[in-house]
This record gives C-alpha cells, structure tokens and sequence, in this order.
C-alpha cells in the first residue's frame, strides 16, 4: 500500500504548495510541481527525475502512477482535499509529481546538430508567451532555445501549463544577454536580432549556416548589447496601423523563415 | 460644463456596466464601450461613430474629451467610482466611450485590393487568441479577416484589449463556414486549408494569387466544409514532441509567406 496524506496541514503538503506558489522555493529546493499525465510524461522523455508522485484515487489509480515511476520514486495517495490544494488547474488527471530542476546554464547546453538553429528571447515576461514560444521552438525543432536575462524560472505552472509540457522536451539555457551573446560568437553563430530601426528585412538574409534569431519583448524590444552584437538586424515589415505583433508570432514567423531557407532539415 | 454622474447606481451606469459585461446587451442595444485614449483613436480612424464620451476628470481633461468627439458626442463627467466601476483593465487613462457597432456581414467587406489576401479563422475562441490574430492581420495588411462560425462578438472588452485597438481598423466579416465558403468562391479565391492530414508542406504552395488561407481551432482544427473546399489543405511541418502550435502563430507563418511570396506588395 502507497503512504496516504488527506491533511492539507500535512507539513509535506504545505511545502509542497510553497513549490507551487513561489518561484524562490523552487530554486532553494531544487524542486517542482508538475500536473497532468501528458505534462509527466513528457517530462520523464525530457530526463527529468521524479522524487515522488502524488495520486488522487477517484481519478487516478495506485497502478498507473506505479507504471510511471521508476523503482526509486515515493507514491504516495492523497485526498481530495489535498489534491484540489495542489492541483493548479480546474480540469486535471489526479496526478502530480515532485521534480527535481534541471541545470540551464549554457555549459549544460547540448548542442548536436553540426549547422545549429537558436530561437534566443531576451526579458520575456508572460508566462503564456513563453509557452508559445516554446511550443513553435518545439513545432520546429530548433536545436536550442536560450532566454536571456530571464525574468522568471523556467518551472513557473503558467508556463508548464502553456508550453503544453515541452518546456521539458524542448534544450533550454538561461544567462545573461552578455553571456548568451559571448556563447553565440565563440561558436561562431550569425546572430540575427529583430529590431525595426536600422533593420534589414527579414526574408532578405541567410538563415542556412548556423544562425540565432533574437526577439526581445514587445515593450522595449531588445536591448543594445543584441543591436551590437547582431551579424544583422532584422525586422518584419509592418504594413499596419499598430506598430507591434505579438513576440511569440514574430518568433514563429522568424524561426520558419529559417526553416524554409534549410527546406526543413 | 459637461453633464455628470457620481453614482454607480445612476441607470445609464448601470446599463453600461451590463454593455461591459453581456454580449447579449451589447448585440441588443448596438453599442459597447471603448476604453483608452489609443482604443479610442483607432475607433474614430476605423470611422466607428461616438455615441458618448465619459471621462474621469483627475485622469482626462474635458477639453481633451472634446477634442476627440464631434459636436453631436454626449459628453459626461464621471466620478472616480463611477469610473472605477465601467473600467475593464487596471492601468487606464480615465475615457470610456460608448461606441455603435458595425455591420460585419460579408456583404458590408470591402475589398479594394485586385489580388486580395484574406485570413480566415473558424470558431476561435480565447479572446486573446483572436486579438493576436487581428494583430497579424494588421501587420501583415491583409485585405480582411473572416471569422467563420464566431463563438464570440467582436466587442468583448478582451478582444478589443488583446487586438491593441487594431479590431477597429481591419476590415472583419463574420458568417457561417458555408456562407464564407460561398463568397470565396464566388470571388474565385484560391482557399487554402490549414489541417495536418492529407495535406502538402505550405511552403510549397503558391499564394501570389487571390488568396485566403483558414486556420481552425486548435483543440478540433477545421470542420469537414472547410477541406473539402479548399484547392489545397496546407500544413505547417511539426518537428516537435507536441503536435499542435499557438493558431495565431500558425497563421502568422502562413500569412506572411504568402507576404514573402507577393514582395511585401
């Protein structure tokens, strides 16, 4: 029989809703909350290890969390009550697991293709535009995503639940923008940064050696290390009245400009 | 001196706080609200009529409330509560307006271009989803957008918000899927359908033509109506581990290669 809590007062549980709520727990702890079967599973794809797994029974049963979990995993039952304490999203399977980070410096970056594409996103700040780029970075599978002078983890729920869980899937640095920048020239990257002064249109240049495409946010755009470092900057012609388009959009527009230029290899 | 209201139980407050809140107020009367000075402006170059301006003095000056209205606008002092009460986002800049609505049957779009390009969305449903399409479809200039089978109105304060105002100055019809479906035909459009089966890479098409390209939900995708009319179903390669993408950046990528493929013209 799985060890069972039903108190929302258990001293684990309220740790775990810590997890849950603050980013700074996450990083003291080196741990997270992941929720929903497709999440999980693609976390376990991603490497990811489990500590230990939390199954609601009416709607998730002792054996399916024991085919998910590897020997060493703790599962564990829980009641309703404590279920619908941790459970951040109104739909959900029953499921939530314990998780242990992962280390997103750019030594930890894997880097297999010999001709590299890199969605890099300076500052973004919506958890639900951070979902969406990776869910194009994901679409297209560039090698390497990288957020620069990033504003907030990686494990924030809104942005777990908004990737569709290929946050976990998906190589992810975080840095700097200098360090993201002196990492891109030593590997000798053209660096293409999307600005809309003193810019090239985008579909003008080469995107087929090994390129980084750099968007910034939609507010202040990128800062100027990425005007300077850029081989080029880029822009997408803006024919409208607004000046501005989405940054998860702009990126996808970018990224399978890329794509196409490579015929999708 | 203007007209003015201090109580949220005034019945003009209180029928605007319904235009706010109810679609079905809103279809009803014929008016919603605008709130913002940029919404606003964007309103007035959509050539969208005032029906009455409310502003809240400590943010937005009478005179400034008179400079965007014409002689005919009913302008209203309103107090901070008053304000508080009909406003929709919390940063704002203390002008509501109540705005007439718009026409938008396909025989009320015009179409000025010789070698049009439509967007077409079936059944979107987030608010924000439709306001970064409204966004593309600005940048891009396309000659209009679609909404085929609408879940929502177009004046639901999160589309208008989302749209950054740009919902008043494109050119927007909303129908059935088979009404849309007629007029694109009848106009010898080439429709492209966005669907993952039986499809060819979208890259491969040709889009200089007139041209719609329809993206669908991305829970359900399109309906059988829209492939079975398509000249060709279209499909954006997934490389990824998840198998659906952000429907407006799937159709930014699709919208602005048929922009690369026409010069940007």
């Amino acid at each position: 029989m799985a060890k069972s809590i039903s108190s929302v007062q258990n001293p684990l549980i309220k740790q775990l809703v810590l997890l849950k709520e603050k980013s700074r727990q996450r990083k003291k702890s080196g741990q997270f909350l992941i929720e929903g079967k497709r999440e999980l599973s693609l976390a376990i794809k991603g490497g990811y290890s489990i500590e230990s797994l939390l199954f609601f029974p009416d709607l998730f049963s002792e054996s399916e969390a024991k085919a998910m979990s590897s020997y060493d995993v703790e599962i564990i039952e829980i009641s309703k009550e404590v279920f619908q304490k941790l459970a951040h999203r109104d739909t959900t399977e029953g499921v939530i697991a314990v998780v242990n980070t992962k280390k997103h410096t750019l030594d930890h970056l894997k880097l297999t293709s010999k001709n590299p594409l890199i969605l890099v996103a300076e500052a973004p700040e919506k958890p639900g535009n951070i979902g969406a780029l990776l869910r194009t970075a994901d679409a297209a599978n560039v090698d390497a995503v990288i957020i620069a002078n990033p504003k907030s983890d990686l494990y924030n729920p809104n942005i777990i639940r908004s990737s569709v869980g290929c946050v976990f899937t998906t190589e992810i640095a975080m840095a700097s923008s200098e360090e993201a920048i002196a990492f891109l020239k030593r590997y000798n990257f053209n660096i293409y940064s999307a600005i809309l002064q003193e810019s090239k249109p985008y579909h003008t240049q080469d995107y087929t050696l090994p390129t980084a495409v750099v968007v910034g946010t939609e507010a202040t755009g990128l800062t100027q290390e990425w005007r300077d470092a850029a081989t080029q900057n880029i822009s997408i012609p803006m024919q409208g009245v607004i000046d501005s388009m989405n940054v998860s959009v702009a990126a996808g527009i970018l990224i399978f400009e890329a794509k196409r230029q490579r015929d999708f290899k």
